[in-house]
C-alpha cells in the first residue's frame, strides 16, 4: 500500500463522501486574508513570486530549444520577463514514452497518492499561485486566490477521487471455476490490469488557468496518463508552477518527472497542433474558445476528447419579490471578473411588457434601470469594485467591449468604462457595457461575447423569453442559466425547457455570486449542448482514460 | 419504486455480486437438455419457430414500406421465408421521437426494471430462439442455446448491472449550504437528472447475433435511450424476436413500444448507413467487420461508438507437459462453430525447432500433426462433431476456405472438406483447414480470415512467436490469444508482451472450450487494439451513454 495514499486518505474518503452526497465542502481555504493566515504566509509568497519575475522559470525538461514567455501584467502593464523551456516534441514524446511504464504499473493507489500529494503540495504555494494567477489571467487577488487555489484544487480532488471510484471498481483477481460438459472443473486464476489510454494534453486557458488543469490533470495522471500541460502563453506561470510540482513529487516517490511536461508557446507559434495531433496522444482536455474546441471534437478520431468551451449563458426574469436584490444577484456576475468566466451571464432576457414585482409591476425599462444600478451599487466602493472585477486580461477584450459600443450607438443602457484600480493605477479595467436588445438583434447575442457585455433582451412575453434563451442554449451552448420567477409553475416549465435544450438551470440565486459553480455538488458542463463534454466530474469523466486487459490462467498463476 | 425492479431485484444484486468478483454464475440454463427441461418445452419451442416460418413476422412498426427476409437455413439450405417489415427512416426516426420523453423521465429504477423483464421473457423463448439462431447464424442447436441463450442474456444482464451502477453514482437531490462573505448563508436545493443521449443503433452480427446485441440493448435503452436493433440480413429472426419481447414489455409496462424497433434490410439494399448517419442517432453499437467498425469509429463525431470487429487470434506455444490435451484445447478453438467466433485461434506460433514435451521435445512437425490429429478427434464422432462445428453461416466462408486452400498448394497440413451432418443431409459444413506458414506468409496470416482456416506459423524462436503474435494483435487486432508453456519465466513475459501490445491472454487453457469468454468475469475486447472497443461490460460501456443536467433552488424546489 501506498505511503501517499495512507498519508492522504481521510481528504481523498472525505472527498468521495461530499461527491456522493454533493453537500458544500472545500479542502483548501478560499481566503487570503491575513486574519486566517496571519502575516508572514501571505507576504512570502508574494516575494516567492516576485523572485520568479524577470528570469528563466526554474525547470528542466528534455527537448528544451528555446525559452518563450510573453506574458504582461493586466495590472502594470508591464511584462513579467519569466522564460519557460520551449520543447521540441520530438524529444519530448520520446523522453514520455520513456517515463511511461513504471507509472503505468504502479498500483491506482500509489498513482492516487501521487496525485493527492501533487494537489496537497499545490495548496502549500497558493499565495505564490494567486500572484501568479493575478498577474497573467488579471483575476483580483481575492478571487485569483480562490479560483486558482481552492476551487480549482477542488475541482482536482473531485476529479481525482471519481477516478480513484472507477479504478476501484475493477477488481485486481478474481478465481473463477465451472464445470464443462464431463471434462471436470475448470479452475482459472484471472488477473485484472488497468492500462493506461496514452499521453493526456492538456491545453489551459488564459483566464481560468487551473480550474480545468488540476480535474485533467488527476484525471488522466491517477489512471496512468503521462500529461503535457499545454498553458495559455498569455498566463503560464500558474500552469508552469503546477508543473514543477508535480515533477518534484514524481520524482520524490521515484518516478520520472517526464510523466508532466509544460508545452509553453506563444501567440505566434503555437504548439497545439502538434501535440495533439502526435501519435501518442490519446487524451485531449481542451478549455477555451468553441470553434477550436468544436474542431478537436471533430477531428481527433480515435482520440478521447473533453471540452469545456462557452456559449451564450442567460438569465429568463419572468417575476420577482425582490426586483433590487434580483437586479444585484445578476448585476454581480456582470461585473464578476468583467465578465471572463465561463459562467458569467451574457443575456439577459425580459418581457418586453415588464414583470411582476411583488404585489406591483416593473416596466421592462424599470427593470433594465434596475440591472444597471445594481451594476453601479457594486462599483460604489472602488476597492470593492478592484476585487469584483478585476481587469481585461487581455487588450482584445477592451476591443470587442469597444466594438460592441459602436454597434449598439444609442441602444446603451450603460456604457462601459474604466474604473479606477486602488492598487494599480495603469490596470487595464473596464466596467460592463449593457445594451439594450430584441429579437431582431439575435446575431449579436447568439454566439459568446467574450468580457464585460451584457445584453438585456426584450422579447414579446416570459414564455418568448424562455424559448429563445433555452433555443440559444440548445443550438449555441450555455454552461449557466438562470430563471428568476415566484411563479412555481412556470419555474417547472422553464427547468424542463432548459433540460430539453440539455442546459442545466439555477432558480432564483440571491446573495451569494451567481456565477458560483460549486465543487462536489455541481456538475459542470452537461455535454447535451455546444459549450463542451467535459463534467467536471462524473465517471464519464475518467472512466475512458484507462481500459482493462486481463490475463488467466489454468490452476494458479505463477507465482501465486 | 417501479414493480418490475422490485420483482428482479435479486437477479440484479446477483449480477452485481458476480460482477464486482468476477466469479463462475449465470442466470439462465445453457444446456437444452430433455433432461433439464422435459420433453414438452423444447418442443413447443421448436412448433413456435416453425410456425413462424414462410410467414410476416408478426411486428407492426411505423413507417414500413415494405417486407424483406433473405435467410436461407444453412442446415437445409431452404429459405425460411420470413418477411420482416422494411421501415422508412424519414417516419420511424418522429415516430421513436414521440415515444423518447416517457421514457426519459422515467426512473432508472423503472427503466432497469422493464429492460430485466425484457430480459426474463426474452429467456423464456429460448428453445424458439435456438432454433432460429441456427436456422441463420448456422451455429449448432446446443451452442445457439447458449450462445444466443445464456452466455447472451447473461452479457445483457452484466451490461445492465453496470448501467444501474453508473445512473445510481449520482444521487437525485442534494441540499447545499454554504456562508459567501457577509451576505449570510446560501441555502440551495438540488436536483440532478439522468438525461439520454440520443437514439442508439444496434448493428448485430450474422454469426452470433444476440451475443453483443443484448449488452448494446440493454446498456442503452435501461440509461433512458430508444434502441433501433439493425440485424444482419442472414440471422434477422433472432433479433425480431427479441424486438418483439421489447415492444410488448414496454407496452405492458405504459410505454411507448417504438423505444425498441427492428430495421431488416437486405444485402443488396443495406439501411444502416442512413440509421448511423441520422442526426437524431447518437450512439452506435457494431459487431462486424473490422473495416467497417473502424470506419465508424473514425466517421461519427460527435456519436458515441462501440465496436466488436476481430483481429488475428492467436496461440503461442512454448512448451507443455501433455502435447495431446494442448493440442486439443487448441484444435477445439479450430472446430467450434467452424471457427466463425469473435473468439477463435486463427495463427498458433510453434518455434521451429519445436517445443520441449515434459521431459522430452516435439519437433515443429510433430506438433503441427498433433494438432490435426487433435481436430480428427473432436470430429470423430458425427453427432459430436456437429455440435461442435455447426455450419457455414454463407457461402462467402466456403469460398474463403476454397481460396486459403488454392494459395496453401502443398502447404496444407490438415484439408478441410465437409463433414456428413446426422440431421441435416445438405447441411453446409467445412472442417478445419490447417496451413503451414512462415513469416514469410505474414500477409495470409495478418487479417481475419473468417472461418474455418488455421495457420500453423513456424517462427524461428519462442520469442520470435511472441514477437509475431503479440505484433499483430498490436496492429491488427486480437480478441483473444493463448500461450501454452510450463515456465513460469516464459509466461510472465509473454503476459507483459500481449498485454503491451494492448491484448487480454489466456495461459494453458485445458480441459475446457478455450473460446469461452465469461460474462461478470471476462473483460472483453480492451480497447487497445484494432479489434474494437466494446468492452462487455465495464463502467466505461455505460458512462457515456448518458449525461447529467442539474436544476438548484435558492431555498427549496417548488413541491418540495
Amino acid at each position: 500500500m501506498s505511503t501517499l495514499f495512507e498519508k492522504h486518505r481521510p481528504l481523498l474518503d472525505k472527498a468521495l463522501d461530499a461527491c456522493a452526497k454533493r453537500y458544500a465542502w472545500s479542502g483548501w481555504p478560499e481566503s487570503p486574508s491575513t486574519k486566517l493566515h496571519g502575516e508572514e504566509k501571505p507576504a512570502a509568497g508574494k516575494a516567492r513570486f516576485e523572485a520568479l519575475l524577470g528570469s528563466d522559470f526554474p525547470l528542466e525538461q528534455p527537448g528544451e530549444v528555446a525559452r518563450v514567455g510573453e506574458e504582461v501584467s493586466p495590472y502594470t502593464g508591464e511584462p513579467l520577463g519569466v522564460r519557460y523551456p520551449r520543447v521540441d516534441p520530438d524529444c519530448l514524446f520520446p523522453a514520455i514514452h520513456a517515463a511511461c511504464p513504471d507509472w503505468a504499473i504502479a498500483s491506482p493507489e500509489t498513482r492516487v497518492g501521487v496525485c493527492l500529494e501533487i494537489l496537497q503540495r499545490c495548496g502549500e504555494q497558493l499565495f505564490e499561485n494567486a500572484h501568479a494567477t493575478m498577474h497573467t489571467s488579471g483575476q483580483s487577488y481575492v478571487m485569483a486566490f480562490a479560483g486558482s487555489g481552492a476551487n480549482a484544487l477542488d475541482r482536482g480532488l473531485e476529479a481525482l477521487a471519481y477516478a480513484h471510484k472507477a479504478m476501484q471498481d475493477v477488481p485486481a483477481t478474481a478465481r473463477w471455476e465451472r464445470q464443462f460438459g464431463r471434462d471436470g472443473v475448470a479452475s482459472l486464476d484471472k488477473r485484472y490490469r488497468l492500462v493506461p489510454r496514452g499521453v493526456g494534453v492538456v491545453i489551459c486557458c488564459a483566464t481560468f488557468p487551473l480550474w480545468n488543469t488540476y480535474p485533467a490533470l488527476c484525471a488522466s495522471l491517477a489512471t496512468g496518463n503521462p500529461v503535457i500541460l499545454k498553458p495559455h502563453p498569455a498566463a503560464t506561470l500558474p500552469v508552469a508552477l503546477v508543473a514543477r510540482v508535480c515533477r518534484e513529487v514524481l520524482s520524490e516517490a521515484g518516478f520520472d518527472p517526464n510523466l508532466v511536461t509544460l508545452a509553453a508557446d506563444t501567440r505566434d507559434e503555437p504548439a497545439t497542433l502538434p501535440l495533439v495531433q502526435h501519435p501518442d496522444t490519446a487524451i485531449i482536455d481542451f478549455t477555451g474558445s468553441p470553434r477550436f474546441g468544436n474542431w478537436l471534437e471533430r477531428n481527433c478520431p480515435g482520440k478521447q476528447v473533453y471540452t469545456e468551451t462557452a456559449g451564450c449563458n442567460s438569465v429568463v426574469l419572468e417575476s420577482t419579490d425582490d426586483l433590487t436584490a434580483t437586479a444585484r444577484a445578476i448585476a454581480h456576475s456582470l461585473c464578476q471578473a468583467s465578465a471572463q468566466m465561463c459562467t458569467s451571464v451574457q443575456n439577459i432576457h425580459v418581457p418586453a411588457g415588464g414583470i411582476r414585482v411583488g404585489s406591483g409591476r416593473a416596466s421592462h425599462a424599470d427593470v433594465a434601470r434596475a440591472i444597471c444600478e445594481a451594476v453601479d451599487h457594486w462599483l460604489a466602493d472602488p476597492r470593492a469594485a478592484a476585487t469584483l472585477c478585476g481587469t481585461l486580461f487581455d487588450p482584445a477584450v477592451q476591443a470587442t467591449v469597444d466594438r460592441y459600443r459602436d454597434m449598439a450607438g444609442g441602444r446603451i443602457l450603460r456604457d462601459s468604462a474604466p474604473y479606477e484600480n486602488p492598487g494599480f493605477p495603469r490596470a487595464r479595467t473596464a466596467t460592463p457595457l449593457v445594451i439594450a436588445a430584441t429579437e431582431s438583434d439575435r446575431d449579436w447575442y447568439r454566439q459568446e461575447v467574450f468580457g464585460p457585455v451584457a445584453f438585456v433582451i426584450a422579447n414579446q412575453s416570459a414564455e418568448a423569453c424562455l424559448d429563445d434563451a433555452t433555443g440559444n442554449a440548445r443550438d449555441c451552448g450555455a454552461i449557466t442559466s438562470h430563471v428568476y420567477s415566484t411563479d412555481a409553475v412556470f419555474l417547472e416549465r422553464a427547468v424542463a425547457a432548459y433540460h430539453q435544450a440539455g442546459a442545466s438551470v439555477a432558480c432564483n440565486l440571491h446573495g451569494m455570486p451567481i456565477n458560483f459553480a460549486a465543487a462536489y455538488s455541481d456538475f459542470h458542463v452537461t455535454g447535451l449542448n455546444p459549450a463542451g463534454s467535459a463534467c467536471l466530474a462524473d465517471l464519464a469523466f475518467v472512466t475512458n482514460r484507462f481500459r482493462i486487459v486481463q490475463s488467466k490462467f489454468m490452476g494458479l498463476a505463477p507465482g501465486a
